[in-house]
């Protein structure tokens, strides 16, 4: 559905759009919001990055804390920040913990009852939100489309891109969560989204996915050292690292010395995130 | 008092300090943020720039949203972010509204019973707070520091720029209130805290002490057409470079079109106050 703007907010030369609509998808109202560079118009539409957030996040903490606006201002870039999952269903649990349900759809399509009405974030952004994106700013180009993501969001990421060949340019990370059938967030997501037939699990899991990608990779991936996620063998880089190189592709991991899982971690690499997809949108 | 490191968050190159001390001064526990470049050493001390933050605020969000590390972090600068008041003296009324008592110090010490019990802020941040850092971290020069800050904030910058002539090399600030005298928002905080008597009020109003400053001045300020509070004339940043050219100071406001009073508008121009502290610091 067509989305109603319920701010604009002027930011770095260009103005960031809060928007709100129904989705079909989710069957929710949905929230994102959409930074758009001053250069931006319909005769020369932006091309667009997708921010997918972490756990617990709505589509603000991306859009307050992440910094990418300075860089993307500068190179033309949009960037779509969506929700983390649907909210108000009222399922049971739904708002029990912070690593399932509400703020941690993972970015899959559920199957399992009862969260397969409404938790369908993987159709709600590649399909539903880009077109309505497509659909209502002429000033936007969503076939120049890129991706990144933080934490859930980088898994998400990660494997929006692996999954969907052909509609995201390039894809980064911060932070990701790597290998979901093996650390307990994803356990527990996969769990109860998708239920206990690890074949299914395996679709969703960006180093199962690497291994047979029939296509060329040039992923950047940033992880802090200090994060006590990545100490606690939620992120699994080196699963993805070690896929990635048996199966040839190119993926970059840079262990940033001393760094968090928080938005100061973000911030500081940012740019080079949007650099890396500036290569990819404006080639 | 010394500070207590409670945490040190890697960001930009540098680390974000978040510290925590007993303050004689207002009597309670005060925490701040300090930012060091990954440049700073004992050897090598840091330039500072003070941040201080508006109504409602506390140390936390200049350092999460105002991006003012990128820009400190390439020129070697420091930031300390202090808190806008005492916390916890639980004077009547102290947490009733946004814009009086807790979080709302307005950096000026109280006079007027019982504020005059813990709400010192001006003497907190010009020699408490400066005195713990020069005395605890080598890796700082306190007496090269400039001031900026936002709102609140902002006219806290200015006023004690102008009534400590030599502290601070230079001062900027963002959507000030700059004659407080002549504002809903100043003239509560005044009486409340200093009672009625004008004249003692115009010791606390930029406006006022931009007329009789001695010594020259290069103050830049930003300022958002859309920006709710200026349009509801709580800024009155027309008064203040008024009463500057009258005295013949160099005061350059920038009416920045369609800007909001948000940390979306800050963080946009904060590369902007960092190199015009920048300027002097590092003259």
């Amino acid at each position: 559905m067509a989305f109603e703007t319920t701010a604009t907010i002027a930011t770095f030369g260009g103005k960031l759009l809060k928007l709100a609509h129904q989705s079909k998808t989710t069957t929710t109202k949905m929230s994102a919001n959409l930074f758009l560079p001053h250069s931006a118009s319909a005769s020369s539409p932006a091309p667009l990055l997708l921010y997918l957030a972490g756990l617990t996040c709505t589509p603000d903490n991306g859009a307050e804390k992440g910094f990418l606006h300075a860089t993307a201002s500068r190179h033309g870039i949009a960037i779509l920040y969506p929700d983390t999952s649907p909210r108000g269903l009222d399922h049971p649990t739904e708002n029990d913990a912070y690593d399932f349900g509400s703020g941690a759809g993972f970015y899959i399509d559920a199957t399992a009852e009862p969260w397969n009405k409404g938790y369908k974030m993987e159709s709600y952004i590649t399909e539903e939100l880009l077109g309505a994106v497509k659909s209502q700013f002429k000033e936007v180009d969503t076939s120049k489309a890129s991706i990144t993501g933080h934490s859930m969001g980088g898994h998400g990421a990660l494997t929006l891109f692996l999954r969907h060949p052909g509609l995201f340019k390039s894809v980064s990370a911060f932070a990701p969560i790597c290998n979901p059938s093996n650390c307990p967030w994803g356990q527990k997501a996969f769990s109860g989204y998708i239920g206990e037939n690890k074949g299914e699990w395996a679709e969703h899991d960006a180093t199962e996915l690497i291994a047979k990608y029939d296509g060329e990779t040039d992923i950047l991936i940033d992880v802090g050292t200090g994060d006590n996620f990545y100490k606690q063998g939620q992120l699994l880089p080196e699963k993805f690292e070690e896929a990635a190189k048996k199966a040839g592709k190119k993926v970059k991991v840079r262990y940033q010395e001393g760094y968090d899982h928080s938005y100061y971690f973000i911030s500081s690499f940012a740019q080079d995130h949007v650099e890396h997809a500036a290569k990819y949108l404006k080639a």
